[in-house]
């Protein structure tokens, strides 16, 4: 990529800074941010230089993360799921398409989404379902072949963005043969029909709506072209699912403790002991699990999957959660009633901060993981389970 | 008081939270408590037997308190005003009374306001005001005497169940003599006029609007009748400001702790090690800070104003409000993201429980007072002041 | 007991405190305090009054605990020994000796016992073995009939007190018999060999060290008169193993402020914001453990084994640990370096301080039961074992 | 440096704690582990290459300071100050020696030093005086010119490895001119008595004894060539005295969680969820804390003193010292009583962690310099002052 989709993020962040408490209020989608990333290119960052894009490397990414996050946290949680998408498919070698024996066709077909995505299109990601979380094992969306492409029905949840993409990736099972799931990438258009239950404590403009499917889409939206590859996000890479969720969190706590400093500054409270005291604190902890969740992409990069990166990640999650938590309610408290009135950014950074160590893997859950790994066991084979 | 007042505090409390989420939503107020408070007697709590009140220590009042709490803290909050006005007027002794100058007429108006409260009348405080906050020496709010009583003109800030009292407490300076502050019994009706300015990111219930005044008042509203006399709440007993939030906050976090158990329960996750390691803490914590509680209102009853009873007094509003924001948060994340869900006890609960540590004096202030105490200073000469 | 037992306590204390440095620096055993304790009378503090003591309720024994840590928590600690098994003793009702059959002569002997307490004697235990810990269902120590009494043979570990004592309650197997434990309390002398073992972190003056018993003692030291009874401490009062801990280590936070205070006083640096900052939310959290230690102990006299009364022993434990360890912690930083120095009370106090957590039951595994017992389980059957 | 300074330091860490329980207990000197440094020429890592050393630059040295606390802090420590004074000596360019006045021969001298230093001589700091801290300002040692040299004369304090270096900084005040301080370079040996003072909670084998000094030293000992220059350590490079500390630190902590995982491992009890829970938030602290030291250090070599690299030598310092305090307490909690043993490693750590926060500039004054930065303000105009 390069320092110029950082420059970019920075650019954009007051912009969306300026529109975040409407959209938190209303719980409305952040239209105008996706507008703005879109012109600024940034829905081709993880998209291959090859196919038009700006091919950043996951430490990029994360970077670019943070910076949006201090605009709007929920702005950046949206766009890690586009870039969770196009960043997964992006990452599909050659060599891994021909070990998986992914057809010339379907890596056309990928690259057209790709292309896509440089030139302005965004997905989303459709997989949770009530009831059975994002265990595909538990799926129910069924899918068949028809004539002219694919058969898709059924519910999905917590799908952020929704209503507002240009795609949604989609996890379902086979009709005819249940022990199947494939994934498609659904374009918008007839046959999705979003009913609006999102209302959440904090991350409220992400438009987390149920999605419903009863739609046929063409052949060459199965992705890899073959049933039964679950080629994507969680599977391959699950430190899509933890490490940019922290990458936001830190931008976060940061836009909390920028925040705090104007809010006291401009109320000449800043010579107040404690208040020093807090912000003192809180910008050395955020300094410190951003350093970590950079720490922890730059390893993603070199060494995916790799023991020691999965700790990093680990550590990113937990870190970026628990600070963002702390330095929001520490500096709130810093800067007195007067921020807790609906519409100040440290009330809706507050409410945003909570939500960091709940998305899985969770902050206890990270923590009971890096614990196993201390003491020098597997926390794949005896760690807590994932509240997915 | 009594066992009564309690039950009757234990028996509200559930119907107060089955509305808790409605006037959360709206910020309305929550009328239907009121209705159900006044039916129960509770107005005629701090209310000499005498006048047919309940006659309730503090220490009654603070149990009652917290029992509230755990069914609507806002609902708490605001009868705490009412509770904090019929409590300082039965306060005053007739010692006191003769010591002041107070004069026989304005003992009988005061008995006539208790009596209206022992009989379902309930009062809120306008003190208030924008830039002066609750300092008496920077009102602006001002009267003058007429024809017919007062005459009363200003706007007053944060003035919690604005628009539902049957009468207010005001604070208002002589336009004829700059440096004599007085206080009034102003009853609702015309020339109140309320502001709706309340929105906030807890306890928004409490419908804390601006009101605004300009409106002439029979001359026996006048409190202690004899200009010149501020009574009551703040300046004879801090307690009312420290003691009574502390109570209210003791119950949110009782609350927190129950809604978590009762949320876990139901999805049956209380095997989780994570999960009860964060409940055991947070019940210990909630436990401790009910006992400091107790032992403040106990010393209030006992030793008012005492040297050592002020500092029980700290320990129980820093407590207090720390305890109720750390269990509520803890609580949360041990619930996990589907609590998060506006609508949900806890969602409501972690807002609430953040702003106890705000309500002057502050937290930080608090302890700031504790530790000159500690060092055998004296905090109102060395302290920080807090910033009401 | 009474305020005398109290007063006799805080005369005390300072005494302690002039002595601990040097047998906290020796590991030697407090014999001065001791001799202090038997002049005093507190010796009999649990004793029945129709016995010659002072009749002491737990909770005025948790009471005088506190205020003899604050002098010596090692010598407090040593002291709850002796009322443990003089309070388990004294607490054996005519009622509860019929339902276990114990004999006359048996209740005889055990007055005899209670009288030489009253009249200056102290008892340690002896209960602990190496790999068994304190679990009696493993214990190797093994007694058996002889013609001059019980032959005793076998090695204790952890026996506070050890070569100081006039008599140890000591817990052995019957070598006719494996399934059957008996206790005795075996007087101090020939046949009692200490070995110095004890050398820790902190409350290093309790002389904790292994004793290896060759020993005949006379019959009528089997404590109940009857084989198999295991009457006192553990099994049927859990909460001397867990309350009177607790009402120690609240001593010792409480001696940690005081000591800092007077060292900050001293170098004129009580005016520093941190620095009070750090004292007054110590101070609040040391009287917050101090009241959760007293109504615990209230409790144990009023319901003792309540499923109610455990929830508060555990949370006066689990508070007690906790709090002694950070109070220390916090005061240590704020006092500086010139507080770090071997003698300093700070010191001592800042080691001593962190094994409160670390006794049984540990802080982990009350704060799981207490979680337990919040979301309705019941500790006994689904709770972490403690590490006894 | 290079890779072999970091490789040696891990390679000599296991020896360095194989002895750590041992001079920690007797509070003697680790000659043992400086002698190993000799060997691995590890004096000689902040000389420049062109004078035989290994040419490290702060982030280098950061590094190896780290993985040698991790064998013993304490000899971490006394490493520390000879690198400071080697690495403040090798940092005086020429173009600073030109603009200060240093003569030929005073560069020729300091060349000396640190050629010898690379051959095998180590340094101490003696700065500090009783009362006057490390204020140059108030120090009463003095020195005058003799025919000889520089006769100097006056009494140091908390001087680390004092009697067992080859040479000595020792800043004096001109006898001649009261307002002129100069540092000097004394060799080891006659005139310079080391009076055993130091016996402190935790870093016991640092030997910071007082020295007392009556001694002559050739004319080239007087740093800078020129009186009245106080080139080195405090003065230009504030840095050498907060982040290197952070640096050993950071090994602490991290020799703590790897001291409980054998402990806990040892005996099985590493399948507690607890026990579990605090390792893993334990590790992600301390990872975290040496990504801040990393990059504090890498700022440091890069602009130095610079305003933004000062803000991150303030995070290292504040979150290596509340880290390595908070990691050591509650991995000791998850370890047990057997842990607290005197001669357990983690006993030690535990004492040994305690002291980071209180070496200048304490947490509490970091914490306070970061709050007035993080509002934009000056923290050499605004902030506390440290306690040096």
């Amino acid at each position: 990529m390069t320092v110029q989709a950082l420059e970019a993020a920075r650019r954009l962040a007051p912009r969306f800074a300026a529109r975040a408490a409407e959209h938190d209020r209303d719980g409305s989608f952040p239209a105008d941010d996706f507008q703005d990333l879109r012109e600024a290119g940034l829905f081709g960052l993880m998209v291959p230089r090859a196919l038009g894009g700006l091919g950043a490397s996951f430490a990029e990414y994360a970077a670019v993360a943070t910076e949006l996050a201090r605009g709007n946290g929920a702005t950046a949680l949206v766009f890690n799921m586009h870039a969770s998408v196009t960043g997964a498919l992006g990452a599909v070698t050659e060599e891994l398409a021909e070990a998986l024996g992914v057809p010339d066709e379907a890596l056309a077909a990928r690259d057209r989404l790709l292309t896509a995505a440089a030139e302005g299109a965004w997905y989303a990601v459709a997989m949770s379902e009530r009831g059975a979380g994002a265990r595909l094992s538990q799926l129910t969306t069924a899918y068949e072949a028809t004539d002219s492409g694919w058969h898709l029905k059924g519910s999905k949840t917590f799908c952020s963005g929704a209503g507002h993409a240009d795609g949604y990736l989609v996890a379902a099972r086979s009709a005819a043969d249940q022990s199947v799931v494939s994934q498609f990438l659904v374009p918008a258009g007839d046959g999705l029909t979003v009913e609006p239950t999102w209302d959440s404590l904090g991350m409220r403009a992400t438009s987390s709506h149920d999605l419903h499917l009863d739609v046929t889409v063409p052949t060459d939206r199965l992705l890899g072209g073959v049933e039964g590859l679950a080629l994507v996000v969680a599977q391959l890479m699950p430190h899509w699912l933890v490490a940019s969720y922290a990458a936001v969190y830190v931008g976060v706590a940061r836009a909390a403790v920028d925040a705090a400093a104007e809010h006291l500054n401009a109320r000449n409270l800043g010579g107040l002991p404690a208040v020093r005291a807090r912000l003192g604190r809180a910008d050395a902890a955020t300094a410190a699990a951003q350093l970590v969740v950079a720490e922890a992409a730059r390893r993603v990069d070199e060494a995916p999957g790799d023991e020691e990166t999965n700790r990093w990640v680990w550590r990113a999650k937990l870190l970026a959660g628990t600070t963002a938590a702390e330095v929001a309610a520490s500096v709130l408290e810093a800067a007195g009633t007067a921020a807790t009135r609906r519409g100040h950014p440290l009330e809706r950074l507050y409410r945003d901060a909570r939500c960091g160590s709940l998305h899985p893997a969770t902050s206890d859950v990270c923590a009971d993981w890096l614990g196993i790994a201390a003491l020098g066991g597997d926390p794949d084979r005896d760690g807590s389970a994932p509240r997915w």
